[in-house]
């Protein structure tokens, strides 16, 4: 059962009113819907990195949620509108790759939305946000049901987001999957697998920096340090304290990483 | 009647909590309005792309929306606070032209802001949007009647927001309305008047270059290439595939456009 | 009896899922509570500017409603959470003086957050925005009585915003709290204290310039000129009409202002 709670996922920025007219189409379906901004500042077009966020952010928000995910190169052309249920949640999104993670992540079902009675009368070609995803939404948090908005799929596009990864043994690949704003690089690492470098000494490779320094928290290490943190996104990240180490390191996302193991 | 759903349109940013406080006073009055962001980034000062923006989204919500629209370089001069209806929505502004593009779209009354009671008790020089608009709204969403705003008016000021601008025939003159956050240009020549455009050959003409391309969407064209395409807008859009028109052409809002058809 | 009305203030930014996923947590536990950005572009770290704004805004907002500042360099030390009762509202925040303005203004209480119930089951080292101080205003917004959160203190930190203020008699000292987003420097010269300004001639020195201009609104300054304004933050505010003070006068938060009244 769908919760009225609907969460906002795009590159549109907050400079235009791409995000306030979605809302607009949404209150008017759905007066009763609940509207969550996860993030509106994608990089233009990057579907890796908006496919690493919803995945990231997703999992905070209660069951039923129905997450809009909108970052479209393809928009206008005959790529396809999907909607999937994914542990517990829904999500909306063009099917681009950018529900990679979450298909990983859990059990999932998706469909292509092609009822037109779940979208707007009149379709642009370069706005299905406005035009497709708020009202499918909108509709599926008044209490629509899955099966109305259209079939089953089992071909939707899947992408690696962080590209030749190899995680394991003692020399690992893998990417920086977002510089946060404070200049945060979460690379595609995952903590769990992680848990031996806390007794073995290590050394993390990116950009020109060699790390062999692993912090606990900020407050222990010294102002412009350099060192790898088990970051609150579930994934290692490469952090100084107090300063941007993107900048330190001339890095941003999709740049490489490898890890040696001692 | 009134929704108690009040949009917010200003050029104060997000950097400061201006906006945040005026929803504070609109959550002191009116608990139960909900609230939706349409722009705040509008370029500080700007009229003319205010009326754009508000004329462009106000349509997408539902009717009875109380639109609030903040860009007020006259604050605390004898300027006039407005309320005004149109087209089945309410539209509260300072009185300098901000909603010429609503008043040119639909029929609409026009009331000044005075009764004090609409208003909080100090009104502050510089800061109209917290201390009337904000609590003006929050009234009117809570069911006060117009009239006990303020007396009807009939000499609204009005601006021409494409200056000189000349459309129909086969030389069109017209200008930017507004650079949106992907770059693309929106002119001021709507679409409904556009559609020869389809049979006909032609050259758009703005900064340095001349365009002869028409796109139906953005996968048809290729990396880089500058085109123009009916726009989400309703407006003709100048754009490239996945990069900036407005750094390419080094155009902003306000740079005049011309269209000439063969 | 808390209102069910939660404000953010942090130093996020927008370009992360960081207050998104805040704003998931607490729906999880709070399904009807509302809640209000007041701001998320507060310098990194600067918990003087965060204690300047919360400051400002809480006014605005009605009586029991929750206000969380997360702007927090000592995250995952010993730093301890706090939830405070001050002048009719309630503040989540870390111990690190980002409230000393709020307490400064009202009669308080203060507690230590203890009760891990009122958390997250599990506590990362970087983000308690997410898992100490979200899940608690949630459980606060939804009747959980403040003993329930952890025992009073009263040893919280304080800061001095203004660092060396010294105001009244004819020759002030103090800083600039912080400059807005159209490049006002606000001041922390309160306008309680400052309304012999107009009637003596005087002097504000700040970077470069001297200034002896007192203006009442916008309007009746010329484009360019630089004046000293009532602000609508309740202090003296440095100005230009139409251009940012802040880039004119090379100066942003922290800078020092002094004031000679003749």
């Amino acid at each position: 059962m769908p919760n009225p709670l609907i969460t906002l996922t795009t590159d549109f920025g907050l400079s235009d009113h791409f995000v306030g007219v979605m809302k607009g189409v949404i209150a008017g379906i759905a007066p009763k819907a609940r509207i969550i901004d996860i993030c509106h500042h994608i990089a233009a077009y990057n579907v890796a990195e908006a496919a690493f966020v919803i995945s990231e952010a997703s999992p905070y928000f209660p069951k039923g949620t129905i997450h809009v995910v909108v970052v479209d190169p393809g928009v206008g052309s005959s790529r396809r509108p999907l909607l999937s249920e994914a542990g517990g949640h829904f999500f909306l999104a063009p099917d681009n790759g950018v529900l990679s993670m979450v298909f990983d992540a859990a059990r999932h079902t998706v469909r292509v939305i092609s009822n037109p009675r779940m979208m707007r009368r009149e379709i642009s070609r370069t706005f299905h946000g406005r035009d497709v995803f708020a009202p499918a939404a909108a509709h599926l948090a008044k209490g629509v049901k899955p099966p109305v908005f259209g079939k089953l799929i089992h071909d939707a596009i899947r992408i690696d987001v962080a590209a030749n990864a190899s995680i394991g043994g003692s020399s690992w690949r893998g990417s920086i999957l977002k510089a946060d704003g404070f200049g945060n690089l979460i690379t595609s690492f995952p903590i769990a697998q992680f848990t031996g470098i806390n007794t073995r000494p290590f050394e993390v490779r990116v950009g020109r920096e060699k790390i062999h320094r692993l912090a606990l928290n900020y407050a222990e290490t010294e102002l412009g340090e350099i060192f790898v943190i088990v970051g609150s996104s579930g994934h290692l990240e490469i952090a100084t304290n107090q300063a941007s180490a993107a900048e330190r390191l001339g890095c941003s996302a999709g740049a490489p990483v490898e890890l040696e193991l001692y």
